[in-house]
């Protein structure tokens, strides 16, 4: 977080900071007590999307994501085009982690003195673009002032047949565990932004060249909600037993699976997805490919657990790694490293309150 | 809007000022191209909420809104746990416009770090309050820091049968218009508020006595959406011809209704419900009753038209007030006068962009 919000804290007394608990534990914390009274409603706080009835087979899902200026998104690197894009993207990839299909989105912005019309027209295109290209509906919105930057804050809502959704908490202990594409990406092409504008920062004459590093800014900046992968997955008659989209990093989102489901894990370093340009910058940051694999974030692939009995059907797809296995819980979260050490898994994702 | 945001604007070259459009120019002027392209998606951008098929029979209502502190409201004078329940209130408020009911919601939060888990916990006091008395259930939500303030992003969704909705465009010329409860107190309980900020911040030993302005300040601080008016209207057998909820104020949210129904209003100010406890205040801050009803805003009330067939149904019922008529559209937008004089209707209502 930059610098400190100046006013007076509105609640004096006995006082702990958020920071303690960080995004999950002050969520748990909130909603805890909460209990679900409308027969419509079918799932609620925990899980990618809550799920609320739609007829005797469908349901619609709902989730949404808000985004803040210095927070989530930086304007120096993130063109109007390309956040308007990604905003909807990490609302459908929610979606499609539900093993849905996304149907209709909402968008709110609060915009400071400092955007013009034609900057949110540019915002839009990308938002509009997003919405073409998987067929959702914009179907309302609010539009406000704010004190201080650009805020987005998007709902998105998809379909499924009732019997097809995939849940976090509902993988079994011998399952196998899959991702989509590959990781660590998003999280390289970052870390080359940030570089791009500490440079431009000290010598604005300089303009980069960004052109060798296209695939993984392409990642960070452009990122697709998977929902290719739910239909491929129906082709493949594939029903995963559980599902989440890796918005903070393997580790984060698989220990998410597991600690709902009542499971351990073990993967294998070997197995793990990274693109060889990934694998290139990495080195040059000195960091461990592995290591923006696990806590990267923002790759927006698709995390799941199959039946084993489905493993022929799955393993010589491309589209897909096969990369480890569920334990009983006692085993532990382990990454089985290329040379043989077991190292503990840990949610070492983004949180915006660290 | 307070102060400049210093950050260099991003998109240089043609700038048009968001001001020079206002909230409604912008959101017509980005959605403009917006077409609908899934079967489930009945209306889109427009009206008081977006609908989507739920069965045969049934629909879900969409609505959002976007509060931010510093422009919806003062954390000097907004209690957490009202400004809770009045987040929830403003989105349900809208529900009921639809003549649905609410069902769900999903609440965001941004959150700087001015503010501790305690105050968040009461703010999800009053959330939890307001969803227990409408027997709402929240269903989800996302929870990240701010870089200034607090900023709360609330999506309803409610249930209606399709043939019951009313939406702002389909009012009639001759139409009786109608209104529930009583306007502008909302208003004069900001205006005292603003008072007592501006003498505490002058003098900290003064405590406000606020015993006297309890109504007035009660409608703006924990308003309540008109769900009760739903449920009367169902029993009256009275299916509105159009209707809004009041939260810019009399004036722009009729002018709503008859613009995009296609005709013009005659009101009389005689008519306009306001308590005598506004009345009293209003006078006292040199400002005309009249005047709060027509622009105050803020009252969540609930404004529709009805056949005049359905007269005898409501005139004597004392929840509901009947104001006047729809003309044709060249008659204009009218206020008539306890004097006889013809005034022009105005959107004076709130915008956050002036």
């Amino acid at each position: 977080m930059e610098g400190n919000d100046k006013q007076t804290e509105p609640a004096p007394g006995n006082r702990t900071e958020i920071t303690d608990l960080g995004e999950f534990g002050l969520i748990q914390h909130l909603t805890k007590n909460i209990q679900v009274k409308n027969k419509t409603t079918l799932k609620g706080v925990g899980d990618d999307a809550a799920v609320i009835r739609k007829d005797n087979k469908e349901v619609y899902v709902v989730t949404t994501d808000l985004l803040i200026e210095g927070i989530h998104f930086d304007m120096m690197y993130h063109p109007m085009q390309h956040l308007g894009y990604k905003s909807v993207m990490v609302n459908l990839s929610d979606i499609c982690a539900m093993n849905a299909t996304p149907s209709q989105i909402t968008v709110s912005l609060a915009i400071s003195n400092r955007f013009s019309l034609e900057s949110m027209e540019e915002l839009y295109e990308g938002i509009i673009a997003a919405c073409e290209k998987y067929n959702v509906d914009l179907i309302g919105g609010d539009t406000t002032s704010s004190q201080k930057g650009l805020i987005i804050s998007i709902t998105a809502i998809g379909i499924a047949e009732e019997k097809n959704l995939t849940y976090r908490d509902t993988a079994k202990i011998g399952d196998l565990i899959c991702v989509s594409g590959d990781l660590g990406a998003a999280y390289i092409g970052l870390q080359i932004l940030e570089r791009e504008k500490q440079i431009f920062l000290e010598n604005p004459d300089i303009q980069p060249d960004l052109e060798e590093e296209k695939y993984v800014v392409g990642r960070q900046l452009m990122p697709e909600a998977r929902l290719d992968i739910i239909d491929i997955l129906e082709d493949l008659r594939i029903q995963p037993t559980a599902m989440i989209d890796i918005s903070d990093g393997l580790s984060s989102d698989l220990l998410h699976i597991c600690t709902s489901s009542g499971a351990g894990c073990r993967i294998y370093e070997e197995k793990i997805p990274i693109a060889q340009e990934t694998r290139d910058r990495a080195m040059k940051f000195n960091l461990a490919p592995i290591t923006t694999a696990l806590n990267g974030g923002e790759d927006y692939e698709l995390l799941f657990t199959i039946d084993p009995a489905n493993l022929d059907k799955i393993q010589h797809h491309t589209d897909f790694s096969i990369i480890g296995h569920l334990t009983k819980p006692d085993d532990g979260f382990k990454l089985i490293t290329v040379s043989g050490n077991h190292v503990d898994l840990k949610a070492q994702g983004w949180d915006s309150f660290k």
